[in-house]
């Protein structure tokens, strides 16, 4: 997110907090981030799964941090910065959550040496799965995730009585979009997530928005409304393991380590909810655009 | 593209025909394409650079063939049947032209086992580089051709005098996203390519355009106006490692024979000179929305 809203808070609180300062000590590997923004989670998500040592830099908004703009002139979070060359000296930078999210799961496996400098261990196997079709098949369903699911709910939570559709449109849209997704993961009796007993990265993707849906009930009126159990008519089996999905990943000790106090969301997304927020993603949302 | 205009040619011609005539044997791999769609073309340049044994079937937009729909109902191209179990008798669906590049590199290596039923050799190495953080960098940049440098060429194409933007607007945005791409390249005295000496995935991404960009000089007032030798100005050094690149790119192998006719793009392309095409692409372009 290239902007922000100006009354956004400027610090890491609760559970994030307490991570973010597990994760200050100079480091050569740095992720540069907002508390706020799901992008940023996503990476900070996959740190967490695999052990990564690194240094959090929480990016004040309104005062960026000079070496952060020397590293990404662009400004954007997430940034990571790569020591790429003598034992960490120089460091490149990296953007877009997705590519750091696949950097992250391959340069730090157990099997490989890491990169430069941050030699680590302890990053269990890869977030993707071994076979070429099914890595694909789960960057279809991540493409799906980033150019279906996502807008849809930012066409959501942006919605306002002003306009020309209604929220029965926008969720229905959002509904519309879960299913074909949830129709996609292995069977809930191997396991809650995407591809049933493996955690993956197609759950990563998503986790950010799922922990923010609490916003859509706080904010808009009829909330969320999938479906609770039972209350699923002839979608009752997709909207069941929707909820066995959505549980599980809301309760992941990484999902819950990198999120700040509710209170902190329901502020900063307010101007969401009233259609008044300056975000890339607010705006593009507003034009009836693609995200950036 | 789901849809396209219904004046559209409905076959290979030229180079293409012939490469499509020697990939017409049943084989269990399938790639489901168009000859004008450059998308297709894509996934059609990894197969020839991969040697990867495969069937090609064209799809005629106007009649869809029904084991393709069957295959994936959406109908879009490129598809890619891929064989999973039974010695290649059970074949599952990939689309997205990246996702399907990205996994007939993985999936067709000359180290490991190819995908059931289709074991091949003389794959070559990886369109990839090996290091972590230069796979991040080249997904990085193939993020800037699909979303910035494509989208540009759309916009320039489809320019019509009644725009509220003038030609010159257009022909400068294009400009605009090439340069950064550019300046990433390895030095032309290392190899034309966007990894110097090493051919990748990065080159493949944009080839379709760059060897579409002669409509833009056939149909628009002043053409693709990429400045000729020595007349760059103070980014003569930007555009002469372009040149280098465009000559290689759109005289490489792999480019040349999956391509039709020249006069069969002319003529495909006529409705995006006019602004009139109904494909998801032209549509989303003259909406001034995102790719789908």
């Amino acid at each position: 997110m290239a902007s922000v809203d100006t009354s956004l808070h400027a610090k890491t609180t609760g559970a994030a907090a307490a991570f973010a300062a597990d994760h200050a000590s100079e480091h050569p590997l740095k992720l540069y981030g907002g508390w706020f923004c799901p992008f940023v989670q996503r990476a900070w998500i996959v740190m967490h799964e695999k052990n990564i040592s690194h240094q959090y830099i929480e990016i004040n908004p309104y005062k960026k941090a000079p070496e952060f703009l020397a590293l990404n002139p662009r400004g954007l979070v997430p940034t990571l910065a790569v020591p790429v060359a003598e034992n960490g000296r120089v460091q490149k930078p990296l953007y877009e959550s997705l590519v750091i999210c696949e950097f992250l799961d391959e340069a730090f496996r157990d099997d490989v040496a890491a990169v430069d400098g941050v030699q680590g261990e302890n990053h269990g196997k890869s977030l993707l799965p071994e076979g070429p079709y099914e890595r694909a098949r789960c960057r279809l369903w991540i493409d799906h995730i980033s150019n279906k699911i996502i807008p849809a709910f930012y066409k959501f939570i942006q919605h306002t009585p002003d306009k020309d559709y209604s929220i029965e449109d926008v969720r229905s849209s959002f509904h519309a979009q879960i299913r074909p997704f949830v129709k996609e993961m292995g069977p809930a009796n191997e396991g809650p997530w995407f591809l049933g007993q493996r955690f993956s990265l197609v759950d990563v993707m998503l986790a950010p928005w799922a922990k923010r849906l609490f916003l859509i009930d706080y904010y808009k009126p009829g909330g969320v409304g999938i479906p609770s159990s039972g209350q699923g008519g002839e979608d009752e089996e997709i909207w069941k393991r929707w909820r066995v999905w959505f549980k599980a990943i809301t309760d992941r000790q990484s999902v819950k380590d990198t999120w700040s106090d509710d209170d902190m969301y329901i502020a900063a997304y307010k101007r969401y909810a009233e259609d008044t927020t300056q975000s890339e993603v607010g705006q593009a949302t507003r034009r009836g655009e693609k995200l950036p």
